[in-house]
């Protein structure tokens, strides 16, 4: 991958083959990036899983052919003293049609041009909320959060 | 909903039940933002109404199960004293497919992460366009705008 | 089309008719702009072509009916002394059902509300990856780039 910044700002290329979320979570933790909103995202995929909770889980379906990445947007947060990805995904296959919901996992195709917009000084968490079964997205943690 | 900021760009949670339009208007009404682009925002969506513009009017159509949303983006302006939220979602129900528009409502069911930049110092207005019977984005309006 | 910045960002609004693409390398040359994330935009087009990479070539599909365009993303960057656009577009028609894709062309229906982040002081790169026939996006090109 390319990363450049312009002050909290990133622009990102991921390459053919990158395993989508495991190649931003090591980039926000060689950065440091601790609150960050993924804001766009366009290039292709090989394969991709998505998800759609059901209510009590993420149903998954497979992208197995290779499919034009249309948007892709989310959140960097920290959790468990790691960074927590959460991006959801849309893709077109060769009839045009678009798929699309939460990503489970995806390796690039051609490439991935992503911008990011992080907010410095800042730790965005993603505790689990047990009522739900899910991380969510929490803005101002406390100091224990 | 939370909202933090870093400058002139927010980030924002909205929360289970919150009403998506509303709760904008009232966020930008607090916040006194004027002109901002709201860049990207994902989550899910209770229930929501989409439109397309035949022409003459948003026909409408109702999404009356859970969606993912992944896509949502538009712009701030003020109107009449007011915040005038404009905004397009695109959303993926059970069967992954996605479907979309213009945002007539939503009401969120986990959460929506969005993202907003704003341009201080500046108004962006959005007058009724009586030609098309629409109101329509304007980055410069003068004095009476 | 209005444009107006703040800093390096930017938020556009392209008007009936215009043609996306051209208007789009039009505006970043005469802004001077070398590095860019086209992050968001919303509107609608009256007619498009998009594309899907079939590993030779941009498959297209051509949109002849208005349609709402609810993801509009992509990098802007210079190639052989000129702009170069890359953007990917969602689009629904009148059924709701999203398509989308690479886009070839597309000429602006209502409007489109855009917002661009520029690197002010980079260039980004896009040059021809003769092993796969496309030209790809290069956030550090050397002199020669």
């Amino acid at each position: 991958m390319q990363a450049v910044r312009d002050g909290s700002r990133w622009m990102l290329r991921l390459d053919p083959g990158e395993d989508v979320l495991p190649t931003l979570a090591e980039f926000a933790r060689r950065e440091d990036l601790r609150a960050a909103a993924i804001v766009s995202g366009i290039g292709s995929v090989n394969r991709a899983k998505i998800g759609y909770w059901d209510g009590s889980e993420y149903r998954p379906r497979e992208l197995t052919v290779p499919h034009e990445v249309v948007g892709f947007s989310g959140s960097i947060a920290w959790a468990d003293g790691a960074p927590s990805i959460h991006a959801h995904i849309a893709a077109a296959g060769p009839d045009y049609q678009l798929v699309g919901g939460h990503l489970l996992s995806a390796t690039i195709g051609i490439l991935l041009e992503a911008s990011i917009d992080s907010f410095p000084g800042r730790t965005f968490g993603r505790p689990l909320l047990e009522s739900i079964g899910l991380r969510m997205l929490d803005l101002e943690p406390g100091p224990a959060g």
